[in-house]
């Protein structure tokens, strides 16, 4: 199943995609879900970002053999970065060195917290797509990452979360102009996402909504002010945003 | 004006603290508030944590006059660690090494995208007590800190939101057991609250509930399971929280 957070007419709510268009849900995070009755047409609605998460937690090198060998380690995204399907992804214009990395998340259904470890993925509700954003400048410069993550518009999630789908090998590709900037695969991975849940549900409280970014098994994007950049999970879907620049103004403190 | 969030016979919501109760707001973010009608005495009512934030964000070396000539730098605290007045702050046992922090917290009322610079400051509700509880093995070992900062039960934020304090001066305190472990002022801070929220609004969007810790000018307190630990701010009030062990199959991966 396909579950899509959606607005419509200025009204915003949840849906699962079914026979060609949406049929409304009451609450996605219910143990067992409940239509509304209400069915909105494909064309009449907006794909927004399918959650709206409190915590958004990234693994850092989570990738190939060698990283299977350093002990796991987490970095934290302001939860309020994320953005949908269409929106722009906005750089500041300050020298940085902006890049996509195409990333395969999980989406958590029900707290975590007091659940056994080898009952951790039974609180996934499903997978989406994850394009964490970073600036590998700022990166260098702010040893705590936080400056390189978390600024403005640099989570694009989307476009729905699909509740079925078997994540050992799943294709990624990164596109910048629709040309291929990247593809691997989640089998890339260092650790899989039953070991990264069982890491990150012992560190930190972890519940409905939370998005959990796998790591990027693939290679560096970079982006430029009016690129058009999409990731692509094989059986998923893609996420596209457009780049642009951040008002000057704004971004001045 | 103190804002409360309490729980009342299981139902929870946000009052205002008036005449020796709490008078039930309709909406503590509001740009006006709307008082319900409803009275709670203040007996009937337990205080939680004050607001359920999306973002929880605190600076890094901010203390004195020498971290002023260094850049600011800012962390992320996973938003599901906050706990209220009361709730048990849980300590892993690792081998590590916890301590509190005592920190005034400034807590936003509204979204800051788009506002100037020099407006920033009205978009902060009022100010609260935290506890910024770090292990500082973990610190040690973890150049993100996710593992230090964003642990079970780490944050403490309460008891209420002052939304008339003035910042500048203000003496916070923390003991342990009852015995004083650290004195400090806000005017030990090398960066003060305008200063803080123009570098963070420029770095990352921050809305209704967002908590900004501005950084602990005192000592560290060291905790173990066992221990009672309260931060006080003056003329603001006091969170205290029992310090117990995490019981060890949870903790467990």
């Amino acid at each position: 199943m396909r579950l899509c957070r959606i607005a419509d007419a200025g009204r915003i709510g949840y849906a699962s995609w079914e026979d060609g268009g949406f049929a409304e849900l009451a609450d996605p995070f219910a143990p067992v879900l409940r239509r509304t009755g209400t069915r909105i047409p494909a064309g009449a609605a907006r794909l927004l970002a399918p959650v709206e998460p409190r915590t958004v937690v990234g693994m850092a090198h989570n990738t190939g053999a060698a990283d299977r060998e350093r002990p796991p380690a987490a970095f934290l995204k302001a939860a309020r970065t994320v953005v949908g399907p269409g929106d722009a992804v906005r750089l500041a214009d300050d020298g940085g060195t902006p890049v996509a990395e195409g990333e395969l998340a999980l989406v958590i259904g029900r707290e975590t917290s007091g659940v056994r470890a080898s009952q951790l993925l039974s609180c996934v509700l499903g997978v989406t797509v994850a394009n964490d954003v970073t600036d590998r400048r700022a990166q260098r410069d702010d040893p705590l990452w936080t400056s390189a993550k978390s600024r403005h518009t640099f989570t694009p999630v989307g476009p729905w979360i699909d509740t079925d789908l078997e994540a050992a090998d799943l294709e990624i590709t990164v596109a910048v102009n629709g040309a291929e900037a990247s593809r691997a695969s989640t089998a890339g991975l260092a650790r899989d996402p039953g070991e990264i849940l069982a890491y990150l549900a012992a560190l930190m409280p972890l519940g409905p909504g939370d998005v959990i970014l796998t790591g990027a098994p693939g290679a560096d994007a970079a982006l430029r002010p009016g690129d058009s950049v999409t990731v692509r999970i094989e059986g998923l879907g893609e996420i596209g945003n457009p780049v642009q620049a951040w008002p000057r103004q704004e971004a001045a403190a």
